[in-house]
């Protein structure tokens, strides 16, 4: 079939181009750089897809920043932006970040007691991805793609974007298609292998992951200057949780450390694995739907 | 320690009655069935426990009834609370359940586009829960637990009780404590093991039991004359996706037979494990957090 | 005229058979307990009715039970959906309940203060009633009927149908019709005439009927195990307000019993009256709007 | 006792003055003519009451304006306020009245398809409700005097102050006191007997009562020259409807002439009489309520 | 053009008469005052324009009454709906006012510290314009202005119509037009410059104008027995403040006399010159859009 | 006083380092590049200070970026932050820019209907400013900055800044001070004065400033690689606007060229002095608030 024809094309080309690091991006493919009358041109020369990163404000443990999960979308979205230029005809470009998100859990992201998580309401954040998702549709762009960076923010964004969309219909509009990815499940069976071969505790399930070996890989590939290895302690363990959760949370159930799974199995090569799942995932995923 | 001590000494009261199925259930537990005083006393007299079961409206595949959430959480509730009521002291009782729930995703529920399917938008589920919450917290009960059987209620429950527990901290009520359970996190890894061993596809995982081995066994156990094991199609398969979802869902993406996982090895048998595993979590997360 | 006709045929059929009281119920008509496909099947196959009912969790006295609002608007639908399905070609399907009211008033319920009235705020209600409306809508479905037995329900169901039709109205689905019926409004005046020959207090009028004889006899028509008259004080009265409302009620200000009028002129023969009332009253209106 | 002491001195004084036409009207008693700083000392030196009339924008039949409710409701507001600033070392003042109010009724105010029916959605008029009141009590007033005009205003004022009590609950402000009076609830039944004597369709109820001998004899009494008794037909009847809800209302159920009773019975005389029972029961329950 | 045309031969004619003050009008322009079938008629036979006044509870300074800005807002509306009424084939009513605004500010209308400063959240305000606007429209009434005379409810009426429009635009409504007008954008400068002429401090910009000499002006041209001149200190400054807000607004930083910018210069000849500004500007913009 | 002694001294300081652009900058003060327990330290450690960058997504003419708000917010602010980094004691951190503002308005930035104008419900904004002020609040945090950079977002921070602390009351946290500052009122008379010296068509005013010569030179200050001088027009001209609005907003009403005044007088040297102004102006708000 065509479809499948286009995509292993493709697929070949994106496999030649790593995901690059930050000292390497050239291309500009961020919205907020350019002058509107440019976007107006992306709009009407192409089917321009939308690519919007959503975060958090949420402590990262000892050794990642704050705003990791918003600079990892980030970082993706632009990744998967310019490999998606390099088909003809198509154009992508990222919007700004949602810098805060959903709260907090203790037992995805440590919870909201911990120094440096700053979260929304559900309200606000479904509000939020509602607004801005109608707006952009309303713009003329039938094609966009939410990236989620923050476990938290799953459910609020799948309201968010139901209730555009019925919005839309309302509005009759064009009809849109939005892609909603969570960038963990675009990572490869085979390179959670890999990434957790020399890891003693091993894969700990995505909840468990905040903060672990796969995001400290990420940040260690993009900016590894935000990256303070050094904090981490000398032991590190999984956090383990009972099988429900508390409210509000007493302080004896919360993982002290901040990241609740080993981080010190993190590298920059491994990042680049990651980066590169993404990437290909990322693209995969837009030749799927959108074509 | 005493906490354990007592955990212990309970524990084998619990695992010497199995869950019972509805044919043997005879103390009244449901705070829908009883006048007010008799409320009023227990509340006056005990600390006492309020379980409030939350389902959906949702097709769960041609054999099982499409309140099958709802009608699993009020019947591990009822349980739970006879179980509790056997304590020294202690009093249990169930709320009126939830009966609508947040909306169903293509990928752990099959999505809206089912008949039998009707949802709620998530500021609904989370007013509702938070004004139940509270409500109970002001009548003077400082114990409440949110039994859940939908796995799209997850998000909004949580964020209900928080604002709950906002709301109560407002009020300078006396503080409480909400235990959220999910009831499919109650299950022992042995019990598993023991239920899929006969299921060729092996377990799904959680999300895509949807209808599967595991709801249809319990809902054998509890309820028989409303599970219609001749309405399953001969051969049966595992749903699958990929790592993303489309907004708004395409037809063709849904998995057509409602249950996202095979349902045919499915025995009451089976369904008594998994009751009994719902029963002593339940009860084993009452007692970590309420002595 | 045909609509007559139609009617007065049918008529004479539900004079001939009276409201069932709980032990004779056969027919499955709770939406709760079919598989997803047989109501797509009842969807595609009739002019489906949906029966929605709505209650409280509110004290009812001293010898009614707590979630009597929501039980007996729920037995009304059932016996109600009965007799539509003996019609040629028509079908009537009973919607889970709506287990938690607006909040109890003094002057009508007893108010906020009593031990087992736990209510939701007004915009919950009504987002409630919308969504539900709206989803059932959504499905194809265009004959609604909101059967409610809690006073304070009328505004807020009103609002949340007037909501959804605005919503149904937005997305140009076919129209619907909902009919919105109080249960006590059904009762005829002979009914009224004899239920209350033998009260000396008489006839108190419809807001001061909490907990009463109607509601009473109801209760011992349907479900005579959850009624206890022994609970009763000896010497009942009618409850007496003054004019207007205070906020926040005054404890004084509450009447203590809990039932606004007396309870003992209650029987399950006078139940049995006023069931027979609303199950042909539920049949007219829906003959009358339906035709 | 004391209370009913001074109750009855006073009442003899409301009884000797009648509620005065607009004619007659002197005594400044609009917060909305007075500057802010003659507002301070009223509360700072007195026990300040704030009456708040409630109305609505409603067709009232052919011969009463618009504005009828909300025209009401401030008149007799400015009658009661009058006669309360004549008890020594007591003030009362009227804030400007809600013009808006919630949805017209079919059964109560013959339903939004009318000409000069513009409604408020229920959420809105909660809204106001609550934060009028807040604000009221946020300056040092304890005494507030919610004073409805319209029948379908009656549920969501209750929510609107339940919810700013709430409010002032949490913000710990001294505890206030709320009188909430629908006018028609004030009418003595002798006054009826007396104003339908010579009506032969006779008093119909105080739903159907819109625009009917009522507010006609009472518009007559205050503002004769808004009432236009020529625009109405020769013949009358009162309203009939079934004993339930049509939605949205089919344009033959609603009730063309727009007042839902007869209006030619109204004279001013008849509005004297009812303009002193809303005086003196609206004194009363002040005099009840605040001493 | 046409529209010049019409626009200079009819300004000749509002220029020959000036803007009445209170004792001289005669023709009535109030909704509130007609019956329902009348504004029906008016819907039917005219372009029907409705004017929508929105003031404040607020304090203005010593002198002027806390409902100053919606007194000013209805007499500027009733000054056009007059003049626009002369005009062949054209029609205005003017609607009752919005007698409650968003909060005041300190640097504009004293803030929320004054007695007799009662406001709405801006949610509350929004969604009240939201209502009305969509109403008015709903009756067939595409041609709106909202006269606004408070000035910190600009950008919540700005919302509020915007919501209105797009529910107007889901609910396929033919199209309106919303005129919004701010009272002060409508002075002409020559006249600013003749009623500041005498003034020593000069116009001080048109926040800080709150209750100073052209309210005051204004107020004594329409109402003058509501003007307490005698009640100014005798020395007057214009209010001064950092360029950055405080929240919360510490006392010290309020302005402690209620009027932020002198108000003695104010007469009944000024007023007369700035109601005359009203009117032809508000007059000009309605033929300008609605021709 | 010691205050002025503090500001003085700190003033020479200031004034002795200019506002450094983007290749100068230094020192990390982004919240979200740093780790939780680093920002936990500076908590526990300073009297912290968070600034809170208000943006937008929308057009600036042909020459400016869509993120231009957003970005010249975070510049100053951080520039702010660095220089109060060098207070003794004392330490400022800046919080993720908020991306999305509130809806471009037709007079002051050109309205919803260009390309790339991307705008959040007046709702969405009030939430976000309540919770995230709130939040930041909740973690001990007493001094906060909302720093804007869009003029549409004035009313609507204003709104979510009162609700935080309104919730921050209820939840008895300790006292917090917000400063709310528009940039523009940052900037001096005299500034102004140097900076239109050479432009022919002078000082707009704020609101028509909208892409104009201040916020051309600021970028190019900043950002000079993101400014197109070349793409704007040979001839440029201030807008011109009725006083009042249209709603929807006709497109013959817009403003083509986006920059609502000329922009060609921009230049890097102004952008200096202008971001020295914001510099000292932000720097001695804090000193004059916080000390």
């Amino acid at each position: 079939m065509m479809k499948n024809f286009v995509f292993i094309a493709f697929f070949g080309t994106v496999l030649a181009i790593d995901a690059p690091n930050k000292t390497t991006q050239v291309e500009e493919v961020e919205l907020f750089n350019i002058p509107g009358p440019e976007f107006g041109d992306l709009i009407t020369n192409f089917p321009l897809v939308v690519i919007i990163p959503f975060g958090a404000v949420e402590q990262h443990g000892p050794h990642l920043p704050i705003g990791s999960d918003a600079i990892l979308a980030t970082a993706a979205a632009k990744d998967i932006a310019r490999a998606w230029n390099t088909i003809n005809g198509q154009k992508a470009i990222v919007a700004p970040s949602f810098n805060y998100g959903f709260k907090s859990q203790t037992k995805s992201g440590g919870g909201e007691t911990f120094a440096g998580t700053i979260s929304l309401d559900g309200r606000t954040l479904v509000y939020m991805t509602r607004d801005v998702v109608r707006q952009y549709a309303s713009q003329g762009i039938s094609r966009i793609v939410v990236m989620n960076g923050h476990w938290e923010n799953v459910m609020m964004t799948i309201e968010g974007i139901d209730l555009a969309i019925r919005d839309l219909q309302l509005l009759r509009q064009d009809p849109i298609t939005v892609i909603r990815m969570d960038l963990w499940d675009l990572i490869e069976d085979s390179t959670l292998e890999t990434i957790f071969a020399d890891v003693i505790t091993g894969f700990p399930g995505v909840e468990l992951e905040h903060a672990g070996v796969i995001e400290t890989s990420l940040m260690q590939h993009y900016f590894p200057e935000l990256v303070h290895m050094d904090r981490l302690p000398e032991v590190e363990e999984i956090a383990s949780f009972p099988p429900y959760d508390v409210h509000p949370q007493p302080l004896e159930g919360v993982w002290k450390p901040g990241n609740l799974a080993p981080a010190r199995g993190g590298t920059a090569e491994k990042g680049q694995l990651l980066a590169n799942d993404y990437l290909n995932g990322g693209v995969q995923a837009m030749l799927d739907v959108f074509f």
